[in-house]
């Protein structure tokens, strides 16, 4: 195996290059660098699912509009995301919280307050860490593990030509509020709100991944970080397919709908490209979508949204009005985030 | 339990109080907050050994004289020592890395160049991981799993009145070397690589904490991190005793004792609250010495040095030719370190 060449967008292209560094992974490593969560086999019958997120002030978040409560919810949230990805149920974390010397110490305890909060909401237990001195601003990394059945693990890497592509909920809220609180966007509370919310407070949908999981109705899934246009292309990756989106069939929120001309954005690029929805993209075969919905409705959960197909292609296509354009990876890339060049494309 | 007010130093205090938000963790949860690992009943007749640790450039490494790949190198290391301090053994890890925009993205590479030296060295496979941008400098959390068998799982809480205290090494070397590298000493290179190698590239002791572990030798365990005055004062906390560390006996590390003059420091006092040495310091019982001693001779192990014993007390008390001082505690302070006023003791 050829060094890969650093030329995907940052992220991707950096996760690459490490795991070629590091090699292939001892046989009990059921999954290695490359999907949500790495995988465990230690134990009978079920994986352990492993991840491990930071999120940095200044890149990840503004705590001139997000309280510390809301960072200590977020931080978990967006790690037990990632085990409900693989259709696990999330159990253990750890915390590692970076304090600038500057800050009142205090606020530490409001962190774990909305961790707690988390915490009980997402069944998991927060039984160690870490505190240390931060020079420039908060940093809050947890690492969470969870169990999945052996059998019932959902990796990136399953989707078939002809499986239909699903997401749990609308698209593009998360951007939609992160755009009006840092642009400062006047509008009603009753409209900006729910988007406030999406971004500072995300819910990951762990319960709709642990039924697709369960039931086997999803032959890959992902996590939406990134955005659509790049975690589709992730699983697309992993499972050497491509994949067709209908423009029109993209369920984007109406309350993007509705604010997105107030801050000059197309709404469906928000809802393709804006990432951090924390909703999860599947796939699934046609002949299961009766299954499908009729498991969801059952689980009292909203039913999936369809928006497009696994193809034989390598590309993620979006088919609008205009025709078929590229949009593979054009997703949010956490390296571009806050600095206008991308350096590791150059 | 009422809400414990922080007033020791800012570490201890902080963990302590995010312990009480947290509240008791679950059955399968054998240890959470409060030791160096946390440790899960996953598994029949083993734990899982479970820690996190983050490196902050500016706080805890200077990039003007480590390099990147020392510093993967290191970032691992001091992880591997929590689980060595358990007597377990080293397994996986999962690597966030935080990085600057403006420097080169291949140093991302050097880093893990770094950190796949150590992992093989250790045993350890690194099978995940985030990379994130990072607005002020370089972070890098590394979180370990490892196993140790149940019976064997050395905590901190088990020292008893009599028991005798030993370090797997001399002490001093990395507090020594950091202040050379610091303050731009300029001494012998014979002399000074040892103790930068100290500070840069520890060697954690994993060897010596299983071999205590398998033989049954230790009654408690903790990694040097924080300095003997601190991380025996952990100790004694968690055992609810005390301590008497005898001065003259105290293992400063003869390179200490010949550097120390030239940046007019204590070796003494380099030794007992410097820091970083990552050595493992136990507890044994005085009828178990010749077995001890036994053990680590077979092992082809440096044999563990004798600095004091475990008393009924509940304070760490250092005797000197003038008397006895109280040192409990009196370590190194993440949240102190670079930071001129201890804002958690405000």
């Amino acid at each position: 195996m050829d060094k890969p060449i650093p030329t995907l967008s940052g992220e991707v292209a950096l996760i690459e290059a490490l795991a070629w560094e590091f090699g292939p992974p001892p046989p009990d490593v059921i999954l290695g660098i490359g999907d949500d969560c790495a995988a465990l086999a230690l134990n009978r019958g079920r994986y352990l699912l492993w991840t491990l997120d930071t999120l940095t002030e200044g890149v990840h978040f503004d705590l001139s509009y997000m309280s510390l409560a809301q960072l200590g919810w977020k931080a978990l949230a967006v790690n037990v995301s990632d085990i409900a990805a693989m259709g696990g149920e999330p159990r253990y974390a750890l915390l590692s919280l970076g304090w600038p010397p500057a800050r009142n110490w205090a606020g530490a305890l409001e962190v774990a307050a909305g961790l707690k909060q988390a915490a009980r909401e997402f069944g998991v237990a927060v039984i160690g860490g870490d505190t240390i001195s931060s020079p420039s601003g908060v940093v809050i990394t947890l690492t969470v593990a969870g169990w999945v059945p052996a059998k019932e693990m959902v990796r990136r890497s399953g989707a078939r030509t002809g499986d239909l592509i699903y997401v749990t909920g609308v698209l593009g809220e998360a951007a939609a509020g992160l755009e009006i609180l840092r642009n400062r966007v006047e509008l009603a509370p009753a409209l900006t709100q729910p988007l406030f919310q999406a971004h500072l407070a995300p819910r990951p949908q762990h319960r709709a991944g642990r039924l697709l999981a369960r039931r086997g109705l999803a032959t890959a899934m992902i996590d939406l970080s990134d955005g659509v246009a790049t975690d589709l292309f992730h699983i697309c990756r992993a499972s050497r397919v491509g994949a067709r989106l209908e423009a029109r069939r993209v369920p984007v929120s109406p309350l993007v709908q509705a604010a997105a001309p107030w801050f000059h954005r197309d709404p469906l690029d928000l809802a393709l490209k804006g990432g951090e929805d924390y909703q999860l993209l599947f796939t699934s075969p046609p002949e299961k979508q009766a299954a499908l919905f009729r498991a969801f409705t059952r689980a009292g959960l909203p039913l999936p949204l369809l928006l497009g197909e696994i193809t034989a292609g390598d590309r993620v296509q979006l088919v609008t009005e205009r025709g078929e354009e590229d949009i593979s990876g054009a997703g949010f890339d956490h390296f571009r985030l806050n600095s206008p060049a991308n350096y590791l494309s150059s």
